[in-house]
């Protein structure tokens, strides 16, 4: 079975009852279109990753009151939120094999549900009373938001170094992996070193799990993604391949990296091109090991922690992020 | 002088505070972009109303605290993001005077920003500790956006009643208001009765306003708005004369508003054909009446208060929203 098959067998009546909290909480006494839009992207196949973490994390932790079920709903409704915006920034056609929202509706729709889940997340976070739970989630929104922008600012900018990828990473992925697992732990009143190590874990997994995903976009996996070989390419973002291939260029290659990343200006050909940089510089290999590093740090971090099926289960979801790379 | 003026001289030492604060989180550490965004819209002229009613409230129920200057600045970081995304809704040109966000950079950074303001205002609002005060803040959060969504749902919707309408001015404007005045008054641990007269007072403020708003859309103010007369009637806008002139409308008058605003097939001469149906029906006088009536409502509101400078010139303020009508 595959860990996330695995996590959702151990954890289904918790799923159940957060199930059960979005349809819900994305209910509108006022507004129909809300739920509409929610349950088009919320209801389509999502793996309900985030959730399982909080939940993983607080049951691990031994927590048995009711407020996980409410953090992992407002860490499914953050992560809801980005993609209804992201979709917009990037005028996304397609998102989990189906037509965007804001295709189906507009960006209007995209932008404005978007927003309300938000605030019907940072509604549910306040529910449980914890003020150091609220601080962690508030502050990996931030977080969250922060690297969205910065995503945008550095794209197409051939300087960027992997500390910034790093930041974007965290931002994109790992903020929220983090605040589900650290909220879990923290929400169960658990000891500050178990606390610190579930943080690390949701962390190096998310970095771990991103950069596969950035990887993938080069080596293909059979349309698991559901992403054409090449796309992040074409879309000329700075990803890890491509940021220690520019690091590595000489004078000849970084034109070449001019002409198709800064300036966008790319003809047949230049995707074979880039891959036999990748090949020269040994990128992709590398960004390979970089990724195991990460998975083998999340998988680390739990060690502290007393012996589980969960605590097993976790480490073996660490190792099935970056084994799609093998 | 003015009583927002007068507002603003009563709490400068507070507002200067406030300003030190918006400074100090906008800034990122990771993305110039986000303060180079916020600052174009933030230090634009804004009259800082929704934190002076915070200040005010706070102040008035005796609060010696620091935090009343981070649910300001918590407010004034909401209105900006919503703002930001209003902008981009209704596709914006001009705002305060000045091109919008989304025209000087893109939708791409008015939707990030925006959701990078609603992040740090969340993150604040948390600094205080205090339950309550979070549930209020985030609450209206949720009212602000259900309304947004909620008002591009009954656009040009020919049967909107007068109680959706109120659901979205709530939304619009009186959500904030209210949640302004109410969390400033729970900050300071005011009695319930004086929480509640504060929670009345802004939220009737907040309609009191927005109506107005509404109904000069009409009158013309001379400029003050930045906006022609007519807009809303040229943007189909179902405002609270035209609400009232359509539920008194005959079968001919009918045709004219489902032409009009239903299906958007406006001709030379429409907007005084529409002018003269409200005068046949008296709609913007007896908008201009409910407004009054709100604008009774916040000051009666304040009497259970005990009688202050900063009382009067709230009160004052509710009597000013409303005089621009005369």
């Amino acid at each position: 079975m595959k860990p996330n098959d695995a996590l959702a067998a151990a954890l289904s009546a918790e799923l159940d009852a957060v199930n059960t909290l979005i349809k819900e909480r994305m209910a509108s006494k006022h507004a129909p279109r809300i739920p509409e839009v929610t349950a088009h992207l919320i209801e389509a196949g999502g793996k309900r990753l985030r959730p399982m973490l909080v939940l993983a994390a607080a049951k691990m932790c031994g927590y048995t009151g009711p407020y996980h079920i409410h953090l992992a709903t407002t860490v499914e409704f953050i992560h809801t939120a980005t993609l209804l915006h992201d979709d917009v920034v990037d005028e996304s056609q397609q998102r989990r094999g189906r037509p965007t929202a804001n295709l189906l509706w507009d960006n209007q729709s995209s932008v404005l549900v978007g927003d309300y889940l938000f605030a019907r997340a940072f509604q549910m976070m306040v529910e449980p009373g914890n003020l150091r739970v609220l601080d962690i989630l508030s502050s990996s929104a931030a977080v969250i938001t922060e690297g969205e922008v910065l995503q945008l600012s550095v794209a197409q900018e051939l300087k960027t170094t992997e500390e910034t990828y790093l930041t974007v990473v965290r931002g994109k992925t790992a903020a929220l992996f983090s605040a589900a697992t650290q909220s879990g732990a923290v929400l169960a009143e658990a000891p500050e070193e178990h606390i610190e190590a579930l943080y690390t874990y949701g962390d190096a997994l998310g970095i771990a799990f991103q950069m596969a995903d950035d990887l993938l976009d080069y080596l293909g996996d059979s349309g698991q993604t559901g992403k054409n070989v090449g796309d992040d390419f074409r879309e000329r973002k700075m990803t890890l391949p491509v940021i220690r291939a520019i690091a590595a260029a000489d004078e000849e290659e970084m034109a070449f990296w001019t002409r198709t990343i800064a300036r966008g200006k790319q003809v047949e050909g230049d995707l074979d091109q880039a891959m036999a940089l990748f090949a020269k510089h040994d990128t992709l290999e590398s960004t390979r090991q970089t990724a195991l590093d990460w998975s083998e740090t999340a998988r680390r971090a739990l060690q502290v922690l007393p012996q589980s099926e969960l605590r097993d289960t976790l480490s073996d979801l660490a190792a099935y992020v970056v084994a799609r790379l093998n």
